[in-house]
């Protein structure tokens, strides 16, 4: 064990503070990596303040951070992947147990006994895993990534949450050249949606409840821009999307972007509304319309969003900030206050 | 223009009476046909009733009855698949545009300008067309179907309807032999889904409210019955189904069967309840689960379904009654007191 230093909250009510933690020497199998950049998802500031607890309550301290890039700094024995100096990348699992069908398909992501980068049950030391809001993490290597030389690394932190999270449904409901594709909400999550959409080719339209995000949204390659709150402009494209990621965290009407599907369109939420969703079996029925969640990606689609990313030059946009400030960026996260993530420089973490 | 004996209800509050109406002589490409059996679908209530006036008003008088078959009178010069003695059948749909690419697909149900067998504007007559409480009817060829030679003719009605939009979803949704299919709500369609499922190969669970109705579906060809009622046993079953088709049409809890399916698994709604389902998210995300809906079938797949019951020997589980009992017929429909569907006999018209 060695100590590492972190920033913590020790209760649902306490801010993020300075902190020293444990983190394990690395086994034969795990990678010890430098953490360079932690984005900050709206996650991070659920669990932090306990505000899933129904789902998975927290345990305190917390150390949350899981769109983690950096160095590595030391690997095991029997690692092959990684050398000490190479990038890499850990997202929002680190360990799962790798026997199970979802395992063998890659989809890590749907293992039953997966453990998440922060607030799992930590097998090697006892207590719960600690996230990337910390200058080092030891991961075992089949969770860590490789990641693209040419990409700006504040930017690439993102991707490991918001981006897997987008560019997963995509992939699996056909997103290709010549679909039109709809990304409702215009935050961390529908900015990478926006990006990935036009990267592969669809006409992407961004649903917005603010006509001032407009050219913002058309920046970020947004082919058209729909005001929801406009019903007028909304009946315009009834019946004509074939895939519409929405990315609304909050309770919204539905009814009104399944009726844009075309038959056999599809609906994917990566928002959790907390509130359940009004559905009217009308609006799935008349167009044989599929409603669908996802959750993450899997560790191989993780490296190949990655590749990607490296690709097209893909980056999330970022407003980078010292760790001293994360928390009047969790109130600005709140405000929506945010174009389009935050993500931590963790060198600020040396000073703390 | 000929008449043609038919039951038709003059408004929403009337019972259905013995009325006369006209059908057009058969045209070059018609097939009039003697109908010896109607089934009785719910919609038709609804319909007659005016109850889906939001989404469809009904037209007075209304001749319900979507469920049609019987055997041809006389065909027009071009029709070249029937001929006059022949067993024919009739379902929901009597036009569409043949132009569209819905049509093109053979998924004359999604057209848009499909024409119903009843309460749809008659192009040949004007006024709206009439449907199956009648003893003759005149359809163009390429929405007559042909009837299996083997089968009891009163539980084939049926399948017109009830058959098609149980067997299309299924089929859509790749329920095959080593799926573990559910089927909430043993009703018309439910009864048929169980059939559907069995004969598909697939482990078949039905889902009910009534544990009176077990041995019923135990007969029907379900492989086990949950009382949804009850909490642990659903609990049994959690993450576990491939496919479940909803035929329930009144407001349920949805979350409950979301909750037992598997990765990648989906739900299907041929139900409509009219007021909106409560559909949690984290339901769909957990799993990549799909909540869709489905609409009778196309014309192609409708003789598919058909075929498929000759030679599997499938019918509907039928209670057949005159036409003089029609509105008893109805009122116990509301209390679901009938295995599993009326079917009128509609010889009984003759004396009316």
């Amino acid at each position: 064990m060695y100590n590492a230093k972190a920033y913590s909250a020790a209760s649902a009510t306490a801010p993020l503070a300075s902190d020293t933690i444990e983190r394990r020497d690395p086994t034969e199998h795990d990678v010890q990596i430098e953490i360079l950049f932690c984005g900050i998802c709206h996650s991070d500031l659920h669990s932090v303040r306990n505000e899933w607890s129904d789902f998975m309550s927290t345990n305190y301290p917390i150390v949350p951070g899981h769109e983690i890039v950096g160095r590595v700094t030391q690997v095991g024995s029997a690692v092959t992947k990684y050398k000490p100096g190479d990038l890499a990348a850990v997202g929002c699992l680190v360990d799962s147990d790798g026997t199970c069908p979802n395992c063998k398909a890659g989809l890590e992501n749907f293992c039953p006994n997966q453990i998440l980068t922060f607030n799992s049950p930590d097998k090697h030391l006892g207590g719960v895993t600690y996230g990337g809001y910390s200058d080092s993490i030891v991961v075992d290597e089949r969770f860590v990534l490789r990641v693209p030389s040419n990409l700006d690394l504040a930017g690439v932190a993102p991707l490991l949450c918001a981006g897997i999270t987008t560019y997963s449904p995509m992939r699996h409901w056909g997103v290709t050249e010549g679909k039109k594709v709809g990304i409702v909400g215009l935050g961390g999550l529908g900015h990478m949606g926006v990006k990935f959409a036009r990267a592969f080719g669809a006409h992407v339209v961004v649903f917005t409840t603010s006509p001032d995000k407009t050219e913002d949204a058309l920046r970020l390659g947004a082919n058209e821009v729909v005001v929801s709150r406009n019903a007028d402009e909304m009946q315009k494209h009834a019946g004509s999307f074939d895939f519409i990621l929405d990315t609304v965290s909050a309770k919204h009407d539905i009814n009104a972007y399944l009726n844009l599907l075309r038959l056999d369109g599809n609906l994917t939420l990566v928002g959790a509304s907390p509130i359940p969703l009004d559905v009217s079996a009308f609006s799935l029925i008349m167009a044989r319309r599929n409603l669908s969640g996802s959750n993450i990606g899997g560790i191989p689609e993780t490296q190949e969003m990655l590749d990607f990313c490296g690709e097209h030059n893909i980056t999330a946009d970022v407003e980078v900030i010292p760790i001293q400030k994360v928390n009047q960026a969790y109130d600005r996260l709140l405000k929506s206050d945010v174009k389009y993530r935050f993500c931590i420089d963790m060198a600020s973490l040396k000073s703390a």
